[in-house]
């Protein structure tokens, strides 16, 4: 089978493997593992920030970053379609008690003026604006890239409010690659960000989150209360620690297999691309078939191909490291065929 | 001066004064208060329900359902300007830990189909869809009724979907009123309602939550923790008595004066009125003046007329009894004049 | 019927409903009662605090402190049968997330050294102490007077360690009317303070919190949130206003009251009064007599007295405004010839 | 140096090393990781309950089963030292909202009596009793072995008052090894139990919750907000099945090392061994050295032996895998040479 359903089934490559079998290990609950103190330096230089902690989860770095940030009865503004709103079961009420603002996106991305009115007032009846969140790549707006230009705009505003701004960049690194430039560019207009080591990179489990120095101690205690204070972390760490230094100049090869996808599906009778493709996904409307999305999925699946359901008349094909391109132009011609 | 800020500062009626003078009171946490009793009974049977429970405001009201409905990491869904979202400090994430899935309305309505689409399916990512809230009238929407149509609609999808459904009815006798049908015309198409006795009905303070009998005994201690268990309460629940029994009939004439007022604005130079003034609320947008929002009220109060500003460029006008048609008429000879 | 249930059954005397029917009204929400700001200001003077707030009960007075002092996952220090911990439905953890480290007492006061020893230490396993709380009279311990010198000693552990004091003193005028001194020397070993006007002031409804600016400032928000901002709160106020300023004085009496209670109860067949008596409040064991409590207060009942079971084998007596002391040498006679 | 600290810093074998380069497997977070699948199917059996759930630590197995079984403004019961109480940053009230009843215990042990009167009548003022939770062995006692008859009997009381019962079983495969019967013994009195796979089975992450289908399916969406939900968890899975089926056994060679430990430490001047030494845990009281406990640790690691300071006047001596039978007589001559 040719796995298109998400990046998150990437399976730890054999280098991966080996760095856990090899790991250098201590218990990291009292700050003794080498190996993930090692990535955590790493991921913070790589992100521009002062420092940086291993979560097991982009939702467990995201949720951190909120309890961190805020109080109960503050209100966070995020996108309406944003993955810490629409996929983490309601987890910043649940946990965190903060109300959530959202606005709609263009493309994933929140008008910058749309945000600062949505920033409230000084009023009894009111939340206090506790954070502002940006997911970049955006996820269900197809994987598309937020501009380093929004992200400045939206933090400008931000700053102005004295609001902290959290990038869940869960597939930052793709944004990152998309646009060729720096990773940089985009976290030094943000007060924390959070970034996966598995999806496109490959690591079997974790994210990074990274901040100041201070936000990284107290976002530590939150890690504990969630049980995320692990022992060995090192066996975790290691594989983490390949991916985040060796695979990120490789994304760009996901999104050239995404664009050939792209042109096979708009070859394809009774289907149309609906999302630009800037990075790694691929979002086809399916209705010009005849089928719905489930029907479709199935369709494929019975052609050796796993794709994703995104709404009833939309699937989604994500492109990644165990999907070779070979794998991809063998699918381009099945989908034209179709 | 003309108070035309909101219905909420409407002063005591004498009756109501002497009724919590005369007041025959108890110790209500031992359930031994039989003016609130009397109360409670007389509201169940007003709304249509099986029990009523007496709340100090009714924010306290909503936020009692929503506590007693609800399981943290539950999702909520209401209109994008609701009370419940948009004025109560965040309490609902903060108090109950529930995500605020807000949905655009038409004049206060949401669509019950947008509604249907917004109920979450079982999957490990999604918050469980736990309540959905309608409010009636629409304060933002400037005082707009929802009709009894809509709230079925509403209430067939929530059934089938199984979710109950909350009203906040702080204003849904003006409702009734401005349709000229009975309450239990609204509240049959709901699991549970708030309505208050302060506002339109002129009580000092309190409002009623209806339900089932269960609900409003969970509901009991719910309100315990927060704080809205009184003793001899029948001091304030006198006059919300009166306020229930003798103050409903006439809110039609608050509705009379705003349109006497709507009228006046529409002959005023650069003024337009942006609601249906369905009830006794009147929002103007006041651009075509020259004058932003809050000049516009400063210019009102030099002439003796408070009323409040809506946002940067509207304003709102609330009518109640405190203020009678000859103020109203006075009112409106000043409007055409500026 | 003689009430010596609890001091929460008084009603209101002539002169509070008085006050109620003439209370000069506005909206509180808006800043405009100017009888509940009377009130305010009258209390920070009494409590000799810089601002005050009145809000509908105790348990919402206390609960606004500790929302107001801590965060989520802080911890609290207080008495095992302190009130906020035994008598509040878990509100401080359902509502403010705090956890609730309880020591034991000695007659409801607290050691201060193990006050200090519970206070926790910086590390990542520990909750942070983020309050303290005392109650005094500690009702559970039967109204006992907790000396000024707990209290001061037990705030100096506090500002050692830089953890705020919050106290319970829904009865504090009974200790400082029981040991003769001005309220402010207990007040000024706190932070901030909730007194009751209801109870042994009589007031229908209300208590008060008082503190300083900033703190109060911020707890008129969560006092939003739990729905305790309310409207033409005057005419609670106005009752309440009365009980501060001329019920006080008066506290002594109900002592004296239940000083003849204690005598006639150590006279009597099979009963021990297991507390010292200091205010109001009298609790006995009933053992001696071969009833149980349930079966004690039934016969009292019958014999036109009401009391309050206080557990398998006790019982409590709580005198109050409404009981006279002619009613009390009636009683005395009855508990002596059972 | 010989770590006696804590079994939790114990490193993962060559073997479980091994098992995580070979494993086998897929995204969890889709059901498709089969070494996940096979550990839990495999702990399951061992614990005796229907279902099983892989967790990244016992503080998230705790927090999970605690969020799962209760709801907000509930009261859990559990021993005034428990390792949910003392040790997880008051996650229990920040995350679950629920208020900590605790109890004293003798050697870890509850009272069973205590237990049913602490457990709440139903009453307005009350929170509900929603979880007993029982430690075992129990870590602040010294490792001590609560008997199966005594959590049969709180078992009992429990069931009687329809309140579940947790046990946090971080060491009770210690328990099971220390009185030579199957572990099945003691959750067969629990509704549901976490146990750790680290400590002194070894491996490097991870525990695991069990109870019946429908708990562990809920309890599935909560470690999903924790942000426990991984993908390709069978690289840590792996070791951790090589732990459950293999270290259980020689759990009794560590009970073995901390006898020959306390031996030497009660031959040794100035100190007394204050527990029974039940398991793998030594705890001695070194005041009649004349040394502080920090003094005392500070003086065995210049000797090359690092144990933990357990307040002022204790230390705690913890044996495991990694420290040999050798490395204890070592440490015992130089205990006693002091």
């Amino acid at each position: 089978m040719i796995d298109l359903r998400s990046d998150t089934v990437t399976k730890p490559t054999v280098e991966m493997r080996q760095a856990a079998f090899e790991a250098e290990v201590g218990d990291d609950v009292y700050g003794e593992d080498p190996t993930v103190t090692r990535l955590e330096e790493e991921a913070a230089k790589v992100l521009g920030k002062e420092a940086a902690l291993f979560v097991t989860s982009g939702t467990q770095g995201n949720q951190i970053a909120v309890l961190t940030h805020t109080r109960p009865g503050n209100e966070i503004i995020l996108e309406e379609n944003s993955h810490i709103f629409y996929y983490e079961s309601g987890a910043v009420a649940a946990l965190a008690g903060v109300q959530t603002r959202t606005l709609p996106g263009v493309k994933g991305a929140m008008d910058p003026e749309v945000v600062e009115e949505a920033v409230r007032a000084e009023d009894q009846h009111f939340p206090e604006t506790g954070l502002i969140c940006v997911e970049n790549t955006h996820n269900r707006a197809g994987g598309a890239i937020l501009s380093p230009e929004n992200m400045e705009a939206i933090y400008s505003v931000a700053c102005r409010n004295q609001v902290p701004v959290h990038v869940d960049g869960a597939r930052l690194f793709n944004a990152a690659a998309g646009i060729g430039r720096d990773v940089k560019e985009f976290t030094k207009h943000c007060d924390t960000v959070q970034v996966c080591l598995s999806k496109g990179l490959g690591a079997p489990v974790g994210s990074i989150i990274a901040g100041d120095r201070k936000f990284i101690q107290r976002a530590r205690k939150w890690r504990k209360r969630l049980g995320g204070g692990l022992r060995q972390v090192g066996m975790i760490a290691a594989p983490g620690l390949v991916a985040l230094t060796t695979m990120r100049e490789r994304l760009i090869e996901d999104h050239e297999k995404a664009a050939v996808l792209k042109e096979a599906l708009q070859n394809s009778k009774g289907i149309s691309v609906i999302n630009d493709v800037d990075t790694n996904i691929v979002v086809a409307d399916v209705q010009g078939t005849g089928l719905s999305s489930k029907e479709y999925v199935e369709l494929l699946k019975e052609k050796g191909i796993l794709i994703g359901g995104f709404g009833a008349e939309t699937v989604r094909f994500t492109t990644h490291y165990d999907v070779s391109m070979e794998d991809i132009r063998k699918t381009a011609i099945i989908l034209k065929s179709l």
